[in-house]
């Protein structure tokens, strides 16, 4: 069972913190290991590729099969249904339409002074995703990071999914020709992130690495940075539904539990104004727990992780919701609106009883890569920004730099940068001289 | 004297390659020091920061005495002299001109399915700068982070400076002032990082830190990186210079040492279409490196990472820019909106010879903490965005559920995650009847 709280506790203070301080992530140190196969991948390239691969996935292939060929991918491509193909690509265009919003625009002005002043945003020449194989292989996540990659105009986007014992997801293929992905290479680990960032004789560099992946993954990503972008080191997932009395008990358990079953270490946090709905809830999320195929993950991340926690009145629970920063929130009450307005820190907010997260996971167009772990604090979910970036412009007439040019001298003779200060002073010099 | 390069020479790919992997930082690895000392502040406060003040600062102070009184910057700002005054605010009015003018907007939309989908950007509640002590405490720096900051709605900005021997810049406590900022507080290095970050007993924890720091400072930034946000981690300076033969050599001369004067690690580039232009430069450079003030730093880094570059014509040089993605970017050119065009990756673009790049240092508007060491191929400088961050919002419409519902069945199913597809099958039940 979930943990109950109610603001009404006297301890409740103290056991509200213990559920925003539990440690969720058992993050092995896996850096040593990951350091040697970057410096190895850096030094041997396709070598170090391969005989890594040979080891971590059991498949002994060429430098010359790191990459699938068109006719491999369309093989794969074939056994998808139709049905999938639909859903796949109703995905994508829903994915794209919103992420075609997100698109910044340039801007140039001219002040008063005489200054003209502006950025403007580029794409990423070159960026890399990253999909993990095997049981948390899924399609959705190629399209989340793929699209919004094509969308922001990366020309060349390559795409690493490692193949353990040769086996290939079809619909990960599906997905990545649906968004537009450019190249696909079959590896996968630290080997394929090295790979990415530093290039090998068959993968070019690329400039920015994204997507999702376990804990060596993760470090070899904080490792290559700096070299490359890359998106956010992602945690486990979280959901908090606010909810009043007026629901269905059971759509909000599914709702709970479909956080719970992607990770032991997920957490599935509901606020209720109702102690009575929150029992409710607590009952149905039991009855799913009996017959759901992924019952063992989602019930241990519900029965440590989970909590049921009673408020007086929407506001309580609007400044609970801003401690907890979650990546996922559903709001199920009367006027999802007026409580969204109260919420400062969250990833993503689903607004009333229509809305599940499993709507946001796939079709809704918003993108699922979120911050966790209270990271929506300071941070955003995977956008087209991600893979753009902004080179401001400046242009000074020489009556703008008359104007200010001074008190650039002035602050440069300040921080004592006196060669600052002279390339100012010689440009007003001929201008007023 | 710097290296002198031509894109007709036989060598040139080979040392135009030397120049962009020059290793020119020398990161010592601290990491291990920082380690332990974040886990003191964490386990002993305000005891461990006033410790650790006292031995790399010199100052033994209380902890009531952490945070500097309003008095205590008030008697500072009044050394700072009217002119001084001036150019600070002249130049705080420009930065939150241009800043004001990054502000993204909301946007909220219902597309034909009649879904709702949109966004709202939010600031950061609470962010920390850190300035630096002594020599590279740049109050420039303090605008070009505090104003975004403020402009961006950060409610709370807690700077921490250190004052070694306790002294104060007089010209940081005023820039301080007129950005706005919150809170100031007299402690530095891995300490200060590690105080903002968790919190201590007279220093509530932020949400994101921002600002440059030395070795220690910047090992300390990406250590908390997670608990909260940070900025990039900038390494040394550069400048590239794009000029044809139309140009004053001594103009061209200033502009070079004005980043070479910040650090022996910076970089200062010039590429020109004229040879005699380049030899110009060269020669006006060692004409100033006999009487600048910082002429040992400035001589350093030109001899050991300065180069002319001669090419065939401008879109040669933008060729080559794109490789280099400099930091700084002046286009000394008859038509430097053209060659602009024609370049995808800088992080700031100096547009025409009356722009000198130290106007965006300190009074274009722009901000000047921009993406160094060829970063700036995925990333951009600091601006209101990076104080913002965006939550994505989404609500169905019962008939929306119905058109898009079933392609989240088809994917949940296909990924086995049979709650998420369960809890849109049950509420399409009910829709359905």
């Amino acid at each position: 069972m979930p943990q109950f709280l109610s603001t009404t506790d006297a301890d409740f203070e103290q056991r509200f913190s213990a559920v925003l301080a539990a440690k969720r992530e058992d993050s092995p140190d896996v850096d040593d290991v990951v350091s040697g196969i970057i410096a190895d991948v850096r030094a041997r390239g396709d070598v170090a590729v391969l005989e890594l691969t040979a080891k971590f996935d059991r498949m002994q292939i060429d430098a010359d099969q790191i990459r699938l060929s068109d006719a491999e991918i369309d093989a794969e491509i074939a056994k998808v249904s139709d049905e999938e193909q639909h859903a796949l690509e109703l995905a994508a265009e829903r994915i794209r339409a919103y992420h075609t919003r997100q698109m910044p625009s340039d801007e140039m002005w001219t002040d008063p002074d005489g200054a003209t002043l502006g950025w403007r945003w580029t794409p990423v020449s070159a960026a890399g995703l990253y999909v993990p194989g095997g049981l948390a292989s899924y399609p959705s996540s190629v399209l989340m990071n793929a699209v919004p990659a094509k969308v922001a105009g990366v020309e060349r986007l390559a795409m690493v999914v490692p193949t353990p014992d040769g086996i290939i997801n079809p619909l990960v293929m599906m997905a990545a020709r649906v968004a537009g992905v450019d190249e696909v290479y079959r590896i996968g680990g630290a080997q394929a992130v090295a790979a990415l960032a530093y290039g090998t004789e068959t993968i070019a560099p690329v400039d920015k690495i994204t997507g999702p992946g376990n804990a060596f993954v993760a470090a070899a990503k904080r490792r290559v940075f700096g070299k490359v972008g890359i998106d956010m080191i992602a945690g486990p997932s979280e959901i908090l539904v606010i909810a009043d009395g007026d629901n269905d008990a059971d759509w909000i358990a599914l709702d709970l539990m479909s956080q719970a079953e992607h990770d032991e270490s997920a957490q599935s946090l509901l606020i209720t104004t109702d102690a009575a709905f929150g029992q409710a809830v607590a009952d149905a999320v039991t009855v799913r727990l009996e017959t759901l195929e992924r019952r063992e993950i989602a019930g241990a991340s519900w029965r440590d992780f989970g909590a049921i926690i009673t408020v007086r009145d929407l506001d309580e629970a609007a400044r609970l919701c801003d401690r907890i920063a979650p990546e996922h929130l559903e709001l199920c009450v009367a006027d999802p609106e007026a409580l969204s307005d109260k919420i400062t820190h969250a990833g993503a907010i689903f607004l009333g009883q229509w809305t599940p997260e499993a709507i946001g996971d796939y079709v809704g167009g918003p993108n699922h890569v979120l911050p966790t772990a209270r990271s929506a604090r300071f941070s955003s979910g995977l956008s087209v920004l991600d893979f753009l970036k902004r080179t401001t412009l400046a242009k000074m007439s020489p009556e703008a730099l008359r104007a200010i040019g001074p008190a650039a001298e002035v602050l440069a003779t300040s921080e004592s940068l006196e060669a600052h200060g002279l390339s100012v002073t010689a440009r007003l010099r001929k201008l007023n001289g």
